[in-house]
């Protein structure tokens, strides 16, 4: 019999969060790779928040995922079947390969990793896209400087757990919004951040005053929404607000909540700017290196939370939405 | 019998749009200035949509104006006492001076001009905080490059204007966005935009899809509301948001309507960013010269609004919030 690939597609755009109905789980004869292309048996699927915008209507960096079309995911893999000149079988590899077992690749923005130096999760986690994001988001678009006051929301998920430490290691006063006492004592405790706040408390502006006395230089915004408009009010002049993400938007039916703060920018003399990781592909490399070493010296530290099998990805991807995940998301598809 | 002040002091704070009954019209005696202080005779009041602003119970880059003082407001008058070093009697000069008929000044912030070189109302306009409000802005933050589009709102208000002059100075293709047919056709064919848009026609975000078909890489904003998300949905990669003011704002009674298209920062990796022209008074004298020269060469024209009498001036404020008024808005107090 012929091996068989299943995948989750596209079935309809959701309004909100994602239904089971909004997939189709279906199943294909997998293909032979063609001429300079490579055959992927995944691993390791990455859950990211960006997915949930992917599947609305609507042109963004990258295209939207068209109905029927499988969803489109980073991952981890090991090259099964090759005629492409530099992957063999056998090689461990990263890249956008879909929510599936199989992928075909022609090795553009597939990167071959040594799981001997790292695992494949955390090639997918600090080591990857998100600790990309993570580095050049803080680093080149927030600009910290030593002795400022740095603001991370999402702060115990994947990307704000790191921008929050690489604050730390550039000798910034560090301070965390993340949901629940587990994840705030996470990260002081575990992560080194010098205060937490937990949202779900409420009185989010009198927290930030509290822990902020020197009020915010750098905010590194993953949620949006009404976090930014009380992070707006106590900016510092010349802040830098870094837009990475609002995943308190993502799933909303009424229309996104812009910053009605805004105009704090204009008395503050502050900056608010967008990033997206793949403007630093050159320099994924350098980042890279500069992360092993941090880790090696136990100043950058991860944590996956990996989920086992593909057909259970339409209940594991909400986990980053209802905030049940505990650190980067991930979808463990075969046994390495 | 000894000379008097007549002063407008703010009696209440308003709510939305000032209303006759929000201030006081006073008339007190004349103070003698004291060591280090002058006297000035104020000609010409500039009237600026920021003063609305400060007249709110909130702290901003500047106190609020407190109930009783006299309104805050830039102006141009004639030394008549001194018994400061640097400045005589005779001498003209702009300062913060306030909605009145005469001030004291102790010299902090107060600048001597040369009426045979340009008109008070042009110290108070393009050679004024206007005028280098749209310099620095339009230079420093949105920095422009040769063939890129501009969009300017309020492109027929006082800043506006010359933000995008310089704009076209810089070649630049120049859209400005301002209300009505006749502040439309002035800024094309008197100041040489490369198209305008009338807001009050409705279909903003055609109009400029259909003038900046290469998109908007620099937004100088001096309006805020539905204006700055439309200009958000057709920003280039790496676009520039100057956020000089937002007067479609400042006499809401409604929150604050911020911009919901604000993750189009992201999308496209655009930079938001607050001005205030203070922060360069050490490049004034620098700017004032280029923009000397520009008006020599024809290149940059003004365009002053002026209205007599200080007793008018809870009426001819509103000029421009009602758009009404055609280019800077100046009160005239006295005869030079």
């Amino acid at each position: 019999m012929a091996p068989r690939n299943r995948q989750f597609r596209l079935a309809a755009r959701p309004v909100g969060i994602p239904r089971r109905a909004d997939w189709n789980f279906t199943e294909e004869t997998l293909c032979e790779p063609a001429e300079e292309e490579f055959l992927v048996k995944i691993l390791y699927i990455s859950l990211d928040p960006a997915m949930r915008p992917w599947m609305n209507d609507v042109e963004s960096y990258v295209p939207p995922v068209q109905i029927g079309e499988v969803m489109r995911a980073l991952g981890a893999g090991r090259v099964v079947a090759s005629k492409h000149p530099n992957f063999q079988p056998g090689d461990y590899v990263t890249g956008v390969f879909g929510v599936q077992e199989y992928a075909i690749s022609n090795g553009e923005r597939a990167t071959k990793v040594e799981p001997s130096r790292a695992s494949l999760p955390v090639y997918l986690s600090t080591l990857g896209m998100t600790g990309m994001t993570a580095y050049f988001g803080l680093l080149e678009v927030g600009q910290p400087k030593p002795g400022e006051t740095v603001v991370v929301s999402g702060a115990a998920g994947a990307v704000g757990s790191v921008a929050g430490q690489i604050a730390k290691i550039k000798r910034c006063r560090v301070v965390g919004i993340a949901g629940g006492s587990g994840k705030c004592r996470y990260i002081t405790e575990e992560l080194g951040f010098d205060a937490a706040i937990d949202y779900k408390q409420g009185k989010v502006g009198q927290a930030l005053a509290q822990q902020c006395p020197d009020g915010i230089d750098v905010y590194f915004d993953n949620v949006g929404g009404e976090l930014l408009d009380e992070v707006l009010l106590q900016i510092n002049l010349h802040a830098r607000i870094v837009i990475c993400g609002a995943i308190s938007q993502y799933n909303n039916t009424a229309p996104v909540k812009g910053p009605a703060n805004y105009l704090l920018l204009l008395i503050r003399r502050a900056r608010m700017e967008g990033m997206l990781v793949t403007d630093f592909i050159s320099r994924y490399r350098e980042a890279a290196h500069e992360m092993t070493g941090w880790m090696a010296q136990g100043k950058l530290k991860g944590r996956e939370d990996i989920f086992s099998g593909l057909e259970t990805f339409p209940e594991v991807f909400l986990k980053l939405f209802t905030g049940e995940n505990n650190g980067k998301l991930i979808l463990k598809v075969a046994e390495e």
